[in-house]
């Protein structure tokens, strides 16, 4: 810490990132990429002659990118702002629509950004613990006073609410912001999109780094009504007008328009993660019902930690939270069929006591 | 504006960046570019492979990038971090080292931006004016109370300082944070990088988007001592800790790497200057001593802001900035020097009297 640091961060703790290990040899199953490539006509786009043309600025409004979400989901391009991620987006929430006179509602186990932008952005945080089966209590969230965020799939649980209930909480916070953070709804949820056009307390927050395969190219997104889109805007272009990368735009909007290629990888992982829990349990694992592209399983015969530790070694990597109530567990990204026999047959050999 | 919107930003007026056209038949003068394609080494390292690998995420301390720059500038790693941009850069710096009981002091006549970041993060910004010259006289930083932040060369007058006269800003501020924005230091200015090891107050920040012609893959990079990158790093890991793209990552370190081509195309920007300044004195105009790879000029037969919206007719488009006292200049990028005939000749005529 230098000692021009503002006193305000001096006690400022970070984010902690999955590991992103250097070395190739490793089955990745940590943070939650997709196992395919992105789309071919993702990486088409990218020719020598746009390569070439990285030595200009990109277009602040990313209008093609913009263009190919509002087509997908039939908004207006005035509802949808992208970001370098939706971590930026995320941070520009909590800027834009959050102070130290503010609460902001979220799952005490959820996605670990939430409370760290509360106290970048000195927002007053409040985490509503999960039922006992690690379910959000959708009761919990009615009637609040103060900004709400949710993910749905709910993270690292996998669990999903249905819009049903997601609109049973904006109804019941008309003057409250809701925030649905869908990274992981391409898996099997349901997209609270369709609501946007009722709730003008709507706000949706996407991410191309999981179903559509472009974690590297960092593009997040959100949709909502013009109204908090513009605040947000209005947060960006005082921040980082050129947020998005030249490329990302292309590779984002031809990704965004393979409506095909999406739906075949999401149909995939969803095959694999099916197949994948079934021997998880076979294997005397408990599994929470994921509609992600991950799962969060424990088993009484081995500690999550030992677990994560034991598959490290054989070079497969999977997350563990030291957490309660979730240290029993291990969140485990489904990759290719292939990674996860690999895995299966490392797990019953674990169990069976190697080391 | 939503009514979710803090109130603290209700009357927060963002940047307003250059105009960046869609129609390609432009010559675009405005946003200080390189005319030059990127480094062929950093275009030949996006190879397929690598853009398949964008459904990774990327590292998120950019180790390859920081090495080549280390390398570079004869630097340890822990003394470089990089940014989505320099813009988010100065933004990680205004979170980290204001709030709002700190001063922070920019000359009045510099980037747009210091005193938007000053007002979305509440710092106490302060501007210093220009001497009559348009110059930064050096006495006005001295013995401050606060940041100071200097852009070397300054923009848009493309005027430099030279370290000798930073240095006596360093020595007179030992407990203020002094931030050197050298954007555009490449073009003819000398880097104050030699004093990072002998002053712990001092942070230089670069960027990619001028003399290293990758605008569009938006790299920026900030050098000081240690615990100043620390700080940085603390505010990135807390806001966005994915802030670089995979392949921005691979084609920076590249593009770091290929001295030749940089100093090449640095060279011929600087020698087309040259020249073209020559010919705008030929016509009349005052021209600012510029250090950049843009020119500040001024002719009493037209003002600024009718020469801009005449060259506009023709296709060319240069930056205009309506404020006192430098509404009777407009700022031109130097671009090829078959660009910069065609503006002298369209000059000439505009000055004719042709509309």
């Amino acid at each position: 810490m230098s000692r021009f640091l503002s006193p305000r961060y001096e006690k400022l703790s970070p984010y902690t990132p999955g590991e992103q290990p250097k070395t190739e040899n490793l089955i990745k199953l940590n943070t939650n990429e997709c196992p395919y490539p992105p789309s071919p006509g993702a990486m088409e786009v990218l020719t020598t002659k746009e390569i070439s043309s990285l030595r200009l600025y990109p277009d602040p409004s990313a209008t093609k990118l913009v263009e190919a979400i509002a087509d997908y989901y039939g908004l207006e391009q005035n509802q949808i702002m992208v970001g370098n991620g939706s971590d930026e987006i995320l941070a520009f929430c909590f800027m834009a629509f959050q102070n130290d006179e503010r609460k902001i509602y979220y799952p005490d186990i959820s996605y670990g950004f939430y409370p760290v932008y509360s106290s970048v952005f000195f927002a007053k945080g409040k985490a509503i613990p999960l039922d006992e089966n690690l379910k959000i209590n959708i009761d919990d969230y009615k009637n609040l006073a103060g900004t709400i965020i949710i993910a749905n799939p709910n993270a690292p649980t996998g669990i999903a609410l249905d819009p049903e209930e997601i609109e049973q909480i904006l109804r019941s916070n008309k003057e409250n912001l809701v925030i649905i953070d869908e990274a992981y709804i391409d898996f099997g949820g349901k997209s609270c999109v369709p609501l946007i056009s009722a709730y003008d307390n709507l706000l949706i927050i996407q991410t191309f780094s999981k179903s559509r395969a472009l974690a590297g190219a960092r593009i997040g997104f959100a949709m909502g009504n013009t109204e908090i889109i513009q605040d947000l805007n209005r947060i960006k272009f005082s921040f980082n007008p050129y947020n998005m990368n030249r490329l990302s735009i292309l590779a984002g909007a031809a990704a965004m328009r393979d409506v095909e290629y999406f739906e075949k990888c999401t149909g995939e992982i969803q095959k694999t993660r099916e197949h994948f829990v079934r021997a998880l349990k076979k294997l005397g694992f408990d599994v929470l019902p994921s509609s992600a592209n991950f799962i969060f399983a424990r088993n009484d015969k081995i500690s999550g930690e030992a677990y994560y530790a034991l598959l490290r070694k054989k070079n497969i990597l999977v997350r563990h939270f030291n957490k309660k109530p979730i240290e029993d567990y291990v969140r485990i990204t489904i990759g290719l069929p292939s990674d996860m026999e690999t895995l299966l047959a490392v797990t019953e050999k674990i169990l069976e006591g190697e080391k």
